[in-house]
């Protein structure tokens, strides 16, 4: 069974960006981090697998991903949660669009996936909601060496704690790579 | 030469205790860890050293301490940063009061350590002194496998970003062990 997988950088005092909004800081370890880093990153992308994300993450990056998505040339398909589909789309691209809600379009992402797993990308907000509504395995959480004090929180809501079970740690310069169970989930 | 260490417990998104405030979470580590949590635990109380907390801290523990103090039998002298001294105090305590500001504090507790390091506990707000003053050799990290949503933030001010370095990581099943040093400093 594919697992579904939230993956994100986060500052050790638990922000998901800076003040400054200025990305380098946490995402540095996917672009000038080392062969681990790398190797990480290489997981993110799901062979044969499908990703998920928001709308103002699709909105924000497709002029740089154009019809092949986030996953360049590996071309894997990318279901994008929206309220309504965008009046224009890059012609045979791997996007697709569901407007049912996060149900929806894990279904959509499971279709369109060949067995591999389903990784959710992006801000936090979509990641929160499969988490809270129970539907998330994994949560990956490249933990950077800096203390931001302020900016965007990785969770910042009343919902209650949640227990989660460390199935692998990975250390670099870069990050500590932690992968981790939702407990029960 | 010592070190001065910030040594605290904290969750996956950055809180160092829940919405209900109850320590147990997140502390757990400590008391029903396994040898390796122990381990770090000794660590915590530094032979020939002496350690750091503030007036809240005094108050809410040394009805508990007593004389001793928060290492008990090993009696490591404890500098309390304060306003004024309290009108009592337990009869042949560990205990001294810095009424002189956190660097005050600092100087007393290396005249009472005997070579060993600082160890600042309890609450962030002391420890995050010291490190926007530019004094904190390194903070240990306890990140324990739990997302509490919501609660007081290990940081939650615009100082700005303070880069760290890595240096020791060890996974137990209670939580992920970070050593971590501040960058240039």
């Amino acid at each position: 069974m594919s697992k579904l997988i939230f993956e994100l950088s986060v500052s050790l005092d638990g922000y998901i960006s800076g003040a400054d909004s200025s990305p380098e800081r946490l995402h540095g370890w996917a672009f000038r981090g080392d062969d681990t880093d790398r190797a990480m990153l290489d997981k993110a992308w799901p062979d044969g697998g499908a990703m998920i994300c928001g709308r103002n993450t699709y909105d924000l990056s497709v002029p740089q991903w154009g019809a092949e998505g986030p996953s360049a040339n590996k071309r894997i398909p990318l279901v994008v949660i929206t309220h309504s589909e965008p009046a224009e789309v890059p012609a045979n691209a791997v996007y697709s669009f569901a407007t049912g809600g996060i149900e929806a379009a894990l279904k959509e992402a499971r279709d369109r996936a060949e067995g591999g797993n389903l990784v959710i990308m992006g801000g936090p907000g979509v990641g929160r909601q499969y988490l809270r509504a129970g539907l998330l395995d994994e949560v990956v959480l490249h933990v950077v060496p800096v203390f931001l004090g302020a900016g965007t929180r990785l969770f910042d809501d009343p919902g209650g704690a949640i227990g989660m079970e460390t199935i692998e740690v990975i250390r670099t310069d870069a990050a500590t790579h932690l992968r981790l169970r939702v407990a029960g989930g």
